[in-house]
């Protein structure tokens, strides 16, 4: 699949995802306008939105209805945006940039955008248990495993690792399931999501390539972010650079020189390609791969 | 029902909640070892455990099983430790004592209580939606439920309202609407959450008068939350007095004087007792109303 293919693929699942992200909104209510407001202002603030195309990708790979796959996408879209705005808080990473625009703490202050936050964590779940297309067992199973992902065993976890590791040096191992759970598990979830839609039960080997993928892409992601953070050029990426050293943060860089940190993240694609390329029509999801390791933004 | 006798039941309850709570900790995790910590801390702070007993209580009332409640139980006592986390952090109402005891942020610091809020939110749709004894069914139905009490629709939306009262005087109505959102959202979810368990269904008669006893009593408590932030002893209710005024907080006392406002919560809980007093074994329903009303603590 060229890039074009690739773009032109991941455009059309933004617009399905973002149609279906504000048909949650389409209810005015007077007394907490506000608080919607700043719920659309993160949500609608131009995210690649990856994680939903893995959603409805793996659903379309396994034959499912795309319909079953949306409200899971929205659901880890909204889970991904919540975390966003919470990460980006005083009192954790501080920022007052994120995808070009000031963060939703710096436009509607620290307890809209708290609010913000647990309202989106919230309405995931709600679009998830809710998604009638996939019928109440799917619905049920998806809740679960977006919970586990999202939760202390997956991104939150690694959030707090994230935070203790402001204090000391992490070991590489340290760093590795760190990364596995603070970007890795919430795109595991994207994906089995996906999966799910399309009928796949947990112990369906399917699902152990599924989670390859997801968890070489993830890391291969988090690290290509690593090294955006150093070489990177701000105005395309929509946030601040040097970030990481700024905050003494654990990153890859301090193990590996830049070059060899790309060659382990194109390491980590191949793997992710391995895992897929044997199903018919899994060539967006092997452009993607590569796309992710590549990527300037 | 004597006093005493809800007493026992109300203990009897708090310890099998608390038993089930507990086993969604039997694992360690030495990589997040503090987030367990600072959960826990807030979680097993003291609480009365009254969401929890009233979950419970609404399934054993419809004929079900207590296993099948428990889960749903522990789900929304999680969501109530949650919202108060994230509710004495400094950016909301910046309280240092909750339960006689300093409150998460003071003991483990900002970042760490907001990622327990935001842990606990996540478990507590996890609890939820692997309740095996309930099955998926109920279990998609009550994750739906419970997000849409604990949501912008319900207590997010309430605490929203409450932020922006700060800066303006509300009016009865709205005053209502907010705490029929901040409140009685949340203690509505355990009501219907507990009939749930027990086979009811939405649509099913009953539940308006679920609907109603809840309601009923969740303003009745916040009427009285009012008056003992004036009358009540800190030390017997574990947390400052006089708060609402410091922060110029809407009460209900602005609107009515103490004598009036008691009166007004004995009327709500006589409409409470009313809506479920004919069913079989409504009896600790009945004596919760009326306790919660004249309530010390």
């Amino acid at each position: 699949m060229t890039e074009e293919a690739l773009m032109l693929s991941l455009h059309r699942d933004a617009t399905a995802t973002e149609h279906a992200l504000r048909s949650y909104y389409d209810e005015a209510d007077g007394d907490i306008a506000l608080l919607l407001q700043s719920e659309q202002y993160s949500l609608f603030a131009g995210g690649k939105r990856i994680r939903p195309a893995l959603t409805l990708e793996f659903c379309r790979l396994f034959g499912g209805d795309e319909e079953a796959a949306l409200p899971f996408a929205c659901a880890v879209e909204m889970v991904h945006t919540y975390s966003l705005i919470h990460d980006d808080l005083p009192c954790m990473d501080d920022d007052d940039l994120r995808r070009g625009k000031p963060t939703n703490h710096k436009v509607y202050g620290e307890a809209v955008a708290l609010l913000a936050g647990d309202s989106l964590l919230t309405a995931a779940f709600e679009a998830a248990a809710t998604n009638t297309a996939a019928g109440a067992e799917t619905s049920a199973m998806a809740v679960a495993y977006l919970a586990g992902c999202a939760g202390r065993a997956g991104m939150i976890g690694g959030q707090m690792m994230d935070i203790e590791g402001e204090s000391r040096e992490l070991s590489l191992d340290e760093l590795l399931r760190l990364h596995s759970r603070k970007t890795g598990a919430l795109i595991n979830a994207a994906c089995v999501l996906g999966a799910m839609a399309a009928g796949l039960r947990p112990g369906d080997a399917r699902l152990e390539r599924v989670n390859s993928y997801a968890e070489s892409i993830g890391l291969a992601f988090q690290i290509v972010d690593d090294i955006l953070d150093v070489t990177g050029d701000e105005s395309a990426l929509g946030k601040r650079t040097g970030v990481d050293a700024a905050h003494q943060k654990n990153t890859f860089l301090r193990f590996y020189p830049v070059e060899q940190a790309q060659l382990y993240a194109d390491r980590l694609t191949r793997a992710a390609v391995e895992a897929v390329r044997d199903w018919p029509g899994s060539e967006m999801l092997c452009a993607l791969a590569e796309w992710l390791a590549r990527r300037k933004q």
